[in-house]
């Protein structure tokens, strides 16, 4: 099972950090890990058994408005408490073998600084915020890109 | 191993049959069976794995022609021997788990055809893209919608 797993993650998983505004956090920024396998309903079967495996993590529903295609279904794991216990030590132990390694390894360092604590401090946001660039399924950087962490040198006068 | 080569097909290979025109076969038609995995140049290692472990197939590079997105690379298994000796049997042993298995079950049912040379009578060509209409992953059917195949009904006068 482990080895279809792996293989099927190659394919079809992705892990992804984002850093989004949230008004709530006392810097005003969260930071969001994500590990996502997404597959359509013909094959929700697929995503209900990495659900058992790994013992954690919600399957969503994306409803289509149109009715030519069908749902889509993604399976989530968000709790940093499952990813840290139970999605990175499994991939740690078996190695996915495509590009998508190295997003994994990225993914796994940013776990490991949340438990640190280290996205409590701006500085601490900054080097997850670095780390998120070195992916290759990374999105935007809203935090990156905000006015409170961009220096801004003038282009003309 | 096996492992991870289902899951890793259950997310990125495609069983596919198209008929095409060709005016060397008698009929003027032939049947062309591909198993295809696709990735990135990042990940072609995983497509070298693929191939070492079916001992056959070819690697192919699409080169893409803007500077802004990586090549695509395909392992494809044509050769008819091949996918009936290698490819066909692995996976009657070791079952598919996403819908990709109702297409791959199709694919076996044409080589199984194609053994029996089915696809050097009329007959057996509209046999075999019928099963093929039953496919997810299927093409257009060129075969199908010809003139020679098609019986045509006078919609207006």
């Amino acid at each position: 099972m482990a080895g279809w797993i792996v293989g099927f993650v190659d394919g079809e998983g992705t892990f992804s950090v984002a850093i989004q505004k949230n008004a709530e956090m006392s810097l005003g920024w969260q930071v969001f890990p994500e590990f996502v396998v997404t597959q359509g309903a013909k094959s929700l079967g697929a995503l209900e058994e990495l659900k058992g495996f790994f013992m954690c993590g919600r399957i969503y529903r994306n409803h289509r408005h149109d009715n030519h295609t069908e749902d889509i279904f993604r399976y989530c794991v968000r709790k940093i408490s499952d990813l840290d216990e139970k999605i990175v030590p499994f991939f740690k132990m078996n190695p996915l073998k495509t590009s998508k390694r190295n997003d994994f390894e990225k993914f796994a360092e940013i776990i490991e600084m949340m438990k640190a604590k280290k996205q409590l401090t701006f500085k601490g946001l900054e080097l997850i915020a670095n780390v998120i660039q070195g992916m290759n399924s990374r999105r935007k950087s809203r935090f990156l890109e905000s006015s409170e962490t961009v220096r801004q040198t003038l282009y003309t006068e």
